[in-house]
């Protein structure tokens, strides 16, 4: 067995930025204390979050990579010597923003970014009006601690992504999230999407022979200043095995810090017993490229 | 709601052939008598499953498409005006073989055939012996009840197979399968596999917004000639709705004749708030046709 301690950090966020780098300061040393290796942040860990309404001032929230934080959490993953999975909404240029996460190293440095391919826009969920797709593929970032697929939210619904992050070697399948209800969703509903968007992650594990990690946001957010409702984010970040089994599930209301040993050699016996990629067709896969076949 | 009533018989199979098909006709009519439009039986339904050990005298249970059975159950669907679906061992000349869905519309004649495309090879499921992989790719079936992504059990394990019968315009994606436990798993491994096997189908209905049904065998079977160790087929017929939901699930060692009420407007309304087809990255998915990218 080769292990791998994993630590997800799952928050309720306020609108004050500096209080909640404080607090995901505080997660990170906590679980680097505990032995944690790789300590994975929800997603947009730094603010609440924003994508409720349309609203040019949040713009203000976007920060250059390298940048702030990349600078900060990567002399705290310096000083600890820990891995560190962040989510931050990038500011490429004067009206060109991502949904980006960046790996650093345990040394401090940028490992890697994954700029989220996804975008996801539905009521309260205004991300189209934020983030330009991303523009650098699926493609595992390497680190001292595997290569790790890291996605992003909306991703995780999409099955090619994972796909195309274990064809391109990735040992482990990363997703930083922020997803919830609406309080008008029936508690039926309510059910149904929870067990939807846990199922998909697991089912990604299963189909790819590869670990899951899934860390979500918790708590009720609003937007003061408009009509939305709001969001209560589901918590419930997870670890799942190479089989989907379920390792390690956190709270749905309340804040958790989650430390699961993974081992890493896992994945390969696992793949010798279920060879799904011996036996892909590839050759009868083209349409997979297509929109639709109309 | 347009409600569309699906039939699931999961049996026990003996090595006798014409029991197996009697059993089958009785509860065809059972279904049927009681509303189904739809009536789906497991894979290779006629037989034991033949595949625990590699010996050409099996081949001898293979039959032409047409032939005795399309046309035995073909009777029967005309007289019950019901669909059903078939999985067949296809003889499509000598020394080439397949395993084959085929759907009977209500009429008796044939809506159409779909070949097994991944065939999965591992002791005690020798299928490559036996079965060349399909060459009709991944086409839904246009019947009465709908257009039917039939596929066949190791088919449910990829993503990309799921998918592709939905960009065709599946309604709903359907499995006849063999599955089960071999004596020397272990508790744990046993509860890992079956709840895989059930994600996994979960997640292509969530991933495609569309229903599906799987009809496993059910019951101990072994090789009376062999050192097979034999196989516990673990049941679980179930039926999911488009958001991952499990609307039925049968026995995992009784027989069962499962018959649910599909929604077959659900679609639409999963669709509007899951618009996955919106947003699928196909500028960036080329690498899903590679085997593995190295």
């Amino acid at each position: 067995m080769k292990l791998l301690k994993v630590a997800l950090v799952q928050q309720m966020n306020s609108p004050d930025v500096e209080s909640n780098i404080l607090k995901l300061e505080k997660n990170i040393c906590a679980c680097a204390s505990q032995g944690a290796q790789l300590i994975v942040l929800q997603e947009l860990h730094n603010s609440s979050y924003f994508c409720l309404t349309e609203n040019t001032d949040h713009f203000n929230l976007a920060e250059t990579i390298p940048g702030p934080s990349v600078e900060r959490f990567g002399r705290l993953a310096k000083a600890l010597e820990v891995v560190i999975v962040l989510s931050l909404f990038e500011k490429r240029a004067s009206g060109l923003y991502h949904n980006t996460a960046v790996v650093l190293e345990k040394d401090g440095t940028m490992a890697g970014k994954y700029r989220k391919m996804h975008i996801p826009d539905d009521p309260e969920y205004f991300e189209k009006f934020y983030f330009t797709p991303g523009d650098l593929g699926f493609h595992p970032i390497d680190t001292s601690v595997g290569k790790l697929g890291v996605m992003v939210c909306w991703d995780q619904w999409f099955p090619e992504a994972a796909r195309l992050m274990a064809l391109h070697g990735a040992e482990l399948l990363i997703y930083p999230t922020a997803i919830g209800w609406t309080p008008s969703d029936s508690p039926e509903e309510k059910t149904r999407q929870k067990a939807a968007w846990m199922i998909s992650q697991r089912a990604h594990a299963v189909a790819n022979g590869l670990p899951v990690v899934a860390v979500n946001r918790v708590g009720y957010e609003s937007d003061s200043t408009a009509k939305a409702s709001g969001i209560a984010f589901w918590g419930s970040s997870f670890v799942a095995g190479p089989q989907g089994e379920l390792l390690a599930e956190a709270s749905a209301d309340q804040e958790a810090c989650l430390i699961v040993d993974l081992d890493m050699e896992r994945s390969e016996e696992v793949r010798r017993w279920w060879p799904f990629f011996r036996d892909r067709r590839i050759d009868a896969f083209d349409d997979l490229l297509l929109r639709f076949v109309d």
